[in-house]
């Protein structure tokens, strides 16, 4: 029976390949101009399959007016935006804390927590010089500008009109207007790790570019989603330093563990620590040039990093749509509660799959270290989650 | 791990109802107008979702004209159609076989076999007056025209002009025409046994009722999909008697066991023997009438009956539309592959799961009452049946 899931999991990353995203490539379709609605429900949101568009936003003002640095702080300079700040660019992500050293049980206690940044309000036009100060080497406080609360509504209201207020062909095929419409500022270093959201995603690159590796769905055990406490940077303006707190009361939060850009000295360890990741399909990459629209469907895993424009600044807008909770996400749910490997197996309760999305914390207690761990397995209340992201 | 997959699959049976079907109700949508194809695509197609249509059809000519037999005889009156006799009613379905007595393993030897109807070409009138008589209660053939190789535009092809050519919303929605368009006219008696098909099916019935027991494709443990022997009836002129002979070289057919309307004295073995039908959610119920449409998504498990018009007969035509075969696809036969019970199980290889689509045979063998056993679990091949069916 274990062998048996395990044969059949490994038959679904490889059927839904060959039936729908292709099985001897890497690469997304590329679709030259915008979708009829039609087209792009039947093609793509129904069978749940990425796709690059090119020639969808050429009318923006955006895509001409973004590339210039005074326009930007013009238009926004006394705006108060939130400001992401960290040690290392990689906000919402898993980083090593310094003091959980759990003495008890469960057998493999994590040594990572789940890092969120230190968000600040500060007037647009400081956020701006710090991101782009991100760029230089000698940096310790990486700025990125990524609130993903229909930031783009709210706090950049004054760029609207540079923009489309929803993606037509998407609306009228999902049959409804975005629910969330965010504006991302990052730097080259900025990075955002494997998760999901449950939301349809048009993603929109206005000034650089950004790279996605995408999983499909399916390849949820691929991804080692586990339970890991949540913990948020503290950025000292006085010493310009970094502090990691665990949350208090402690949380947890589902997150996949692979990292698909080890340093050298780490890839081994990673490789062997994640078999399922790296000895299996390779994920689909795609590179979203500035003009450039990512349908990224719901559910899909991603890793987005960036390449700047020549000021050092990548700019996206994305529109997140409502999902739709049918027959795909039951199947989703199902599989995701399948393990891989059997309760004999060592490796077993490593596997315990949960959700893997993003929930951004608001509430923040005093510094502990205590963390108490939730039973392996337990995923309840997964699909509860909030979900904020790119 | 035995348990854990018996539960999440249960789990998964209340989940598609609860997010997408209905928990609370056996009836499916009823649109009162034909829905637009965006619509129909993004609520029903998309989600494999079925629902009920009035008045898309209401144009039809074939809505007056068929009630008046004398129409049809003088349309058709010397075309040779393909009637299927048995001496049930029951084509394509699980029947004893009096000459099936094996002594070697595997351990549960079917006893059924899978019994395809006696096919011969007559003449339309001759045809619908054999229909017509299987409404008298001492008739031992029962006659139904349901040949399901595209028949309305070969066959009956002089009554095209009675219906649409396909239907308008449904293709715009899918992108293509439809596959095959078939004619079904049958008594009372005429029954469909659970099974589905690799289509998108517009089922519209023209005159008489059809009714409908739908289960999603997640509930495929449920259908106690197995192996059966192909057998085919043979019909005698001379003495108006029918024989079931075995194919020879012996096929295998996965089909389902499950019979929902069992006469009484079979009913508590038939409940003991299939508890997950019977003790699981309730099936979807729906029926059709003269003038409506029923959107049947691919891969449902549907089991059909009918009621007649005052002639004695049921008339409808239905279009089979190209499914896609994507990640839903995939998931579907990645749950079908995972045992319900463990190895251990003493029922475990009666549970092992296979495909379950008509497959009409046309070549036919010597009889033979030898039976060679497949192996339990081979279910190869089983993704390239030829799908034929209501």
């Amino acid at each position: 029976m274990a062998a048996a899931a395990k044969e059949a999991i490994e038959n679904l990353w490889e059927e839904v390949r060959e039936l729908s995203l292709g099985s001897t490539t890497t690469q997304i379709d590329h679709l030259s101009s915008p979708p009829s609605p039609l087209q792009f429900l039947r093609d793509y949101v129904s069978p749940n399959k990425p796709c690059l568009i090119s020639n969808s936003i050429t009318h923006w003002p955006a895509l001409s007016l973004w590339s210039s640095t005074s326009y930007l702080q013009t238009t926004l300079s006394s705006s108060p935006v939130s400001l992401h700040l960290t040690p290392t660019g990689r906000a919402d992500s898993l980083t090593p804390h310094p003091h959980s050293q759990p003495t008890s049980p469960p057998p493999s206690p994590p040594t990572l927590v789940f890092a969120s940044a230190h968000v600040e309000k500060v007037q647009f036009s400081t956020a701006l010089r710090m991101v782009s100060e991100s760029n230089t080497t000698d940096t310790k406080c990486f700025a990125y500008l990524q609130e993903q609360n229909d930031c783009f509504r709210n706090e950049y209201c004054g760029l609207s009109q540079d923009c489309d207020d929803h993606i037509p062909w998407a609306s009228e095929a999902l049959g409804c207007l975005p629910e969330a419409v965010n504006l991302w500022i990052g730097s080259h270093l900025s990075v955002t790790s494997f998760h999901k959201d449950h939301y349809e995603n048009i993603y929109a690159v206005i000034t650089g570019e950004k790279r996605f590796l995408l999983l499909p769905p399916t390849d949820v055990h691929r991804m080692y989603v586990r339970q890991y406490p949540a913990a948020q940077y503290h950025f000292s303006e006085d010493t310009g330093d970094f502090t990691l707190k665990l949350e208090d009361p402690v949380r947890y939060v589902p997150w996949c563990s692979v990292d698909p850009y080890p340093s050298s000295e780490d890839k081994d360890k990673e490789m062997a620590q994640f078999p399922l990741y790296y000895n299996g399909p390779k994920p689909f990459e795609v590179t979203v040039k500035a003009g450039q629209v990512l349908y990224l469907p719901s559910m899909w895993f991603h890793h987005v990093s960036q390449r700047p424009d020549s000021r050092g600044l990548t700019i996206a807008v994305n529109y997140w749509y409502d999902m739709r909770f049918d027959i795909k996400y039951a199947y989703f749910n199902f599989l995701q509660s399948i393990n891989y490997l059997s309760p004999s197996d060592s490796a077993f309760r490593r596997e315990q799959m949960g959700s893997c999305s993003k929930v951004l914390t608001s509430n923040q207690g005093d510094e502990s270290d205590m963390i108490t761990y939730v039973q392996n397995g337990d995923t309840s209340g997964l699909y509860d989650d909030d979900d904020d992201d790119d």
